[in-house]
């Protein structure tokens, strides 16, 4: 009968998704792409991408900003830049570009845990899986969430070796009152269709760093150094943003504080109709985080008397599309599991979280009303469950 | 008094480009923006990204066409499908990022020569170049001009190693009656602005071979097999390319046809105002080039009375912005000119054509007045440094 009914209607009508996109006021957008019609000029460090890094220098609080074309290859881009080579230690729960990214350019991630009840990078276990092979630490501030950036800064100094943020989720944050683009050598953000600011696919590197931040302009750009083509300063990629992604970061900054607003009042919602539903544990962003964008919310799945997968199921089913993010963990999925250089110390921390974790819908196309309902239907089908 | 002439009032008061971005109708691109704002679907495979690759299989007549962000990204990714490591066997004669997109993955490019009085990789100097080392030839169609597909399918045959060709140049061009993007065993196609056919930034990868092109699809979303982000089946890399390229690209497809006519009108203008400009010799397509974009006009400058840089200096006072491709060539270039890894055979007829070649405005942005007028200033320059 339960399943009948599931069938024939679920809560939601239309799915809801985790990370739906945001978006920007269509009149502001259009305005930029009407200057791109007239300026015939749609890629190659034009006007729009020149005033979007401004912007970006002013907003993220950072010397230099380096638009990319995605994330992943503002990953690479960073990486080649800082030398990385042979063996860099990174976590092993983050997203999987963070892995594959090094590996791409045969660079071994070795994985790393994360600090027990914290989702980022432990000090310990990072210090542990360094050898003379090490080049370089990825650190990653899963949800927005901060590493413990002095702990990481006191090895790298110790190692003499570069420290990266993959800041992937830290769009407007701050760490202990410190602008996220400002720790490390470098970091590292995606402006992903999915990611709370957006710009459709994109990137950015940002560093305090003017020489490193030269050297990846001149990467990004196929290592030329000047405009006419016949002079290379570095081996180089692709990796430019074009005019009509930079139009619509720049049509987003508009939004970006309302977009904020809505993603705190969804967080508050989540805590409060989720503080009744048992066996689901928000997890809070530490301390530490002192601006957040609240553009993740998590659950740790735990004695609710149903599996984090079954859960996960059953509220698909009810269109309410929860993702395990992240779960397995990098280590446990293709190449890196049948690789033993990649693993080498207990990734326990990682697998526990992983195993348990799930990500609820939020952002602008998700409001409180339906945060309420969301978490009466996660009751329900735990009762269901216990019953 | 010449010299003063031309500083005060240059031949064109607005500087006249090579690859000035052709546009498609603004109305044809709005309606596809605003069923992005509808959808709130940006990236990841979206109806817009596969409506375009479906009309882009129509109109290149080739099983499998996978849209990437740039040229380059899609190189690096049919590259590492077609399993290419340790040495590659290439033109020097490209843009530099036919080379680049290999030493990023730490692949050794080893440079060959073009033919006598062509533009393109010579097979013998491809034979020449090839070692135990070798795991594929990729084959450069320059200014859309083709390679010698038979003599090059049957050097990787004899080898048993894979042939890619770098079509960037080749969007819409038949080769002996075949569709470009048939050729090899795979071929990547560029959209980047300054293309004939352009999605703002963008390429893409074609190919015949069904199960090739699964192994890129995969690779170029991080290799996950499914939707859910915890089975991966290759190492992969963000190659997405997104929702707005995409509109681009489609809008784009309704202009096409008359780009090409323009383009076709514009080399007819060349042809005919540079004949009797002395010292500027115009390059025909082959015969072999059955359907042509015409979107490069190119000429080899010899015994003009002036050199070749000098030439383009005295064109760029003058606001025609003339430019030298491809100078110097790769393995003049930075890394490789220190790489003798990279450099096995003579590239006497490479460096031949570098020190000679000029690239002349064509595209939306020129019409036949305008070449005529560049064919009487370019007269006037040479009659100037002779006389």
């Amino acid at each position: 009968m339960e399943g009948q009914k599931n069938l024939s209607s679920p809560a939601f009508k239309e799915p809801v998704h985790v990370g739906r996109p945001n978006l920007p006021d269509r009149k502001v957008f259009d305005r930029y792409i009407q200057s791109i019609f007239d300026s015939r000029w749609l890629t190659n460090n034009g006007p729009l991408l020149r005033q979007f890094k401004e912007k970006l220098q002013d907003y993220l609080e950072v010397k230099n900003v380096i638009p990319v074309c995605n994330g992943t290859i503002a990953l690479e881009l960073a990486e080649r830049a800082l030398g990385f080579q042979r063996e860099v230690v990174m976590p092993s729960y983050t997203f999987i570009a963070t892995a594959h990214s090094l590996r791409w350019q045969q660079i071994t991630p070795v994985f790393a845990d994360i600090q027990h009840k914290a989702t980022t990078l432990a000090p310990k276990s990072a210090r542990n899986a360094i050898t003379e092979a090490t080049s370089g630490i990825i650190g990653v501030h899963v949800y927005g969430h901060p590493c413990d950036h002095s702990a990481l800064k006191a090895i790298a100094m110790e190692r003499s070796i570069p420290l990266l943020y993959d800041a992937a989720h830290s769009f407007g944050c701050e760490v202990d009152g410190i602008p996220a683009a400002k720790l490390g050598d470098a970091s590292v953000f995606s402006f992903h269709a999915t990611k709370f600011f957006n710009t459709f696919e994109g990137g950015a590197i940002t560093t305090d760093d003017d020489d490193l931040a030269e050297k990846v302009r001149l990467m990004n750009n196929f290592g030329f150094a000047g405009r006419e083509k016949d002079k290379v300063d570095y081996l180089g990629i692709n990796g430019k943003m074009s005019e009509i992604s930079a139009a619509m970061g720049l049509a987003m900054l508009d939004s970006v504080e309302s977009i904020r607003n809505r993603n705190r009042e969804n967080y508050s919602a989540y805590a409060d109709s989720f503080s009744s539903v048992p066996g689901l544990e928000l997890i809070e962003p530490p301390a530490s985080l002192t601006r957040n964008n609240w553009q993740y919310v998590i659950f740790r799945v735990n004695k609710a008397g149903i599996t984090r997968d079954n859960l996960a199921q059953a509220l698909e089913r009810e269109n309410i599309l929860v993702r395990k993010y992240f779960h397995p963990g990098c280590h446990r999925l293709v190449p890196y599991c049948s690789e033993p250089s990649s693993l080498r110390v207990s990734l326990a921390e990682t697998e526990a979280l992983s195993d348990a974790v799930l990500s609820f819908p939020t952002g602008q196309a998700v409001n409180p009303d339906m945060i309420e309902k969301i978490a009466n239907v996660t009751a329900e089908i735990i009762e269901r469950n216990c019953g």
